[in-house]
């Protein structure tokens, strides 16, 4: 017998189709993997020996809801000297990964029935929350213009109507490297200020971009009074994706209200992953800038590679580390990525893994050495040619 | 401007009256604290020294959504020991703390408006997930009986109406130690076959028992269609509360809807927690006997100690490490603790935190040593006679 959630709309659930490819390559050990959305090195050896000095410490009990308080100093210090913003540690709530800090944000501003506004393609992780909470959500499509992945601004605003209740905005964007500009962003926010609209902001990539030190924020536009939630993690700038550390931004009103989600969501995170995070903010900062420089050289090769390829459509990211390029001639690429799987053994993730709008196009995640990545393309060549 | 969360049902939720508590002791150091369920030694130098190995390996990495395999072999095979039970790698789903459990399965069980009955005085974490997924609860009693708690089985079911989808229990129960035996357990379960409900029980103190070496468990009455989701957690058996690892048992017909529930709401738990938590499973029986045989001694002078005091009633705990005791003329128990703090140093949950059917106890945890205790008790007595 197979037992059905109570919760239709966990019920209607989709299995993650990337996941789904990759267990189809368990026990192969031929595979080069490019399907995650992950560094292929371990974290740095400081940032682990803080963790294994904190174990040895004996630092194995229950933290604050709301996070180490080293660690919200360390990362209030942070924002402030990226952004010139003035955050106190009450504006920081410590998550356990940026996942878990969309699904506290979202528990926060999603009623049943609520309608949200969000742009696709876009990680599947970022609609499957708020309509696990009973969301009504629109995705407005996101569309190669001038070799770069761009949103009407315009467009995105026209999809709220009065049910409307939040933006759920993702820049830089995973899988596409779209980036909005600070005129952009000012703009959603002051519509957002005038409709009462919440403001979710999924800044994970906003170290990982290659023409300036960081992406532009809502950070350091918004006031106390603002509706907005921003959502960061240490995965990608610090190469940390296996801790599941991430924070929340919020107006310094709501830290009873998030206490109380972390609370009864997962309660703490462990101290030696706090401890960890906190010596990676305070000096990592060589280590941040050093990971772009490597990633900025292997997007530079992956972009002769892809630019070769006559079948091939690559708008550029400005940020992130995925390469999202269209094949000419591909309308299942579900089915495409299976083929390059069982023919060339490299893991690409299929586009519509990425919602509909996605639907032909494949991501690379390119945070990787070049020389695996010339190994990837030797193989990949015959396929995309 | 103070800002309230959209979601009605989060901004009913209620803080911590414990943490309230604790926040008023902060930056004082005479406090001796009672108030958590949390045992006074960090975990054992051979479980943490597996998490420094697995640093040391570099295991930072995604890890699967439904839990590392060794993991869940590990935790298949302790369930299968102790129970008798047959389950499978697909019956078990690793989670970031027993919170995170129950928090994974109420979104799996309960829709908006959906009837709920569970149990009180309860942790008060228990109805607030359910709370934030929009559940209606209602909670019936426990009473003391016969020098223990204790709770009607009919007056439970006949609280069950036609809108009930879910019953949630917590045996052995946090605060009182109640703890249901075998029988009442069946009793439930056909409840719940014949009135097609769910069963969410908490079973996080199941290893904590005075009088045999496990509490009776709905594992070894369930089959693969049965609607029952088992929560435990490594944090009271192996004194992990720290590390935020738990897991589920599932019917295998539902680990692809807990993957995907686990994908959204935090991805994956950090390998060398996980492989910690195998070292814990596979080599830490000794170290279980012993803390419970420690705790035993703890109980029988917490015993001694509160049937001296005429002021006070001690319905004994069968199970779990808390002693929850009436005193008379006590009203306002969070006042009542508060003076008890401010006075005396030592720091009780009042029984208010765990709902209205609380009122006029208190809580005091005594995993700890008898020294501690005796410390406490010196200092409470005057207050307790």
């Amino acid at each position: 017998m197979t037992i059905q959630p109570n919760r239709p709309s966990v019920g209607q659930l989709q299995p993650s189709l990337i996941r789904q490819l990759a267990n189809g390559a368990l026990g192969r050990d031929d595979v080069l993997p490019l399907w995650f959305g992950e560094p292929d090195v371990p974290t740095a050896h400081f940032i682990r020996d803080v963790a294994k000095a904190s174990l040895d410490n004996g630092n194995t009990f229950y933290q604050a809801n709301a996070g180490h308080p080293l660690l919200r100093t360390a990362l209030k210090d942070y924002m402030n000297c990226l952004y010139a913003t003035d955050f106190v540690e009450d504006n920081i709530i410590i998550t356990t990964s940026g996942m878990a800090a969309v699904a506290l944000a979202t528990q926060c501003v999603v009623a049943e029935g609520d309608h949200i506004v969000t742009h696709s393609p876009t990680w599947p992780n970022l609609p499957s929350t708020p309509q696990i909470m009973g969301a009504d959500l629109t995705c407005v499509p996101l569309r190669p213009k001038d070799g770069y992945w761009h949103l009407d601004i315009e467009e995105l605003l026209a999809a709220c109507t009065s049910k409307t209740r939040a933006l759920l905005i993702n820049s830089p964007s995973n899988p596409t490297g779209w980036m909005l500009n600070d005129a952009e962003q000012q703009h959603i926010l002051d519509f957002c200020r005038a409709h009462d609209i919440w403001l979710i902001a999924d800044e994970v990539y906003s170290r990982i971009v290659y023409d300036r030190p960081h992406a532009p924020s809502f950070a350091d536009k918004i006031t106390d009074d603002d509706k907005v939630l921003i959502v960061n993690s240490f995965s990608k700038t610090w190469a940390m994706t296996g801790w599941r550390l991430g924070w929340l931004t919020i107006p310094k009103s709501m830290v009873t209200t998030f206490e109380m989600l972390v609370e009864y969501n997962f309660a703490c995170v462990f101290a030696p992953i706090q401890l960890a995070g906190v010596v990676a903010v305070n000096e990592g900062e060589s280590f941040v800038q050093e990971s772009v420089a490597r990633y900025k050289v292997a997007l530079d090769f992956v972009t002769d590679q892809l630019e070769d390829l006559p079948r091939v459509s690559f708008p550029k990211p400005r940020a992130a580390f995925y390469a999202f390029f269209g094949v000419d001639g591909v309308d299942d690429s579900f089915a495409f990525a299976q083929e390059i799987l069982a023919k060339t053994g490299v893991g690409l993730a299929p586009g519509i893994a990425f919602g509909t709008d996605g639907e032909g196009y494949l991501r690379l995640c390119f945070a990787s050495d070049v020389e695996r990545l010339e190994q990837a393309f030797d193989r990949l060549k015959p396929m995309l040619t």
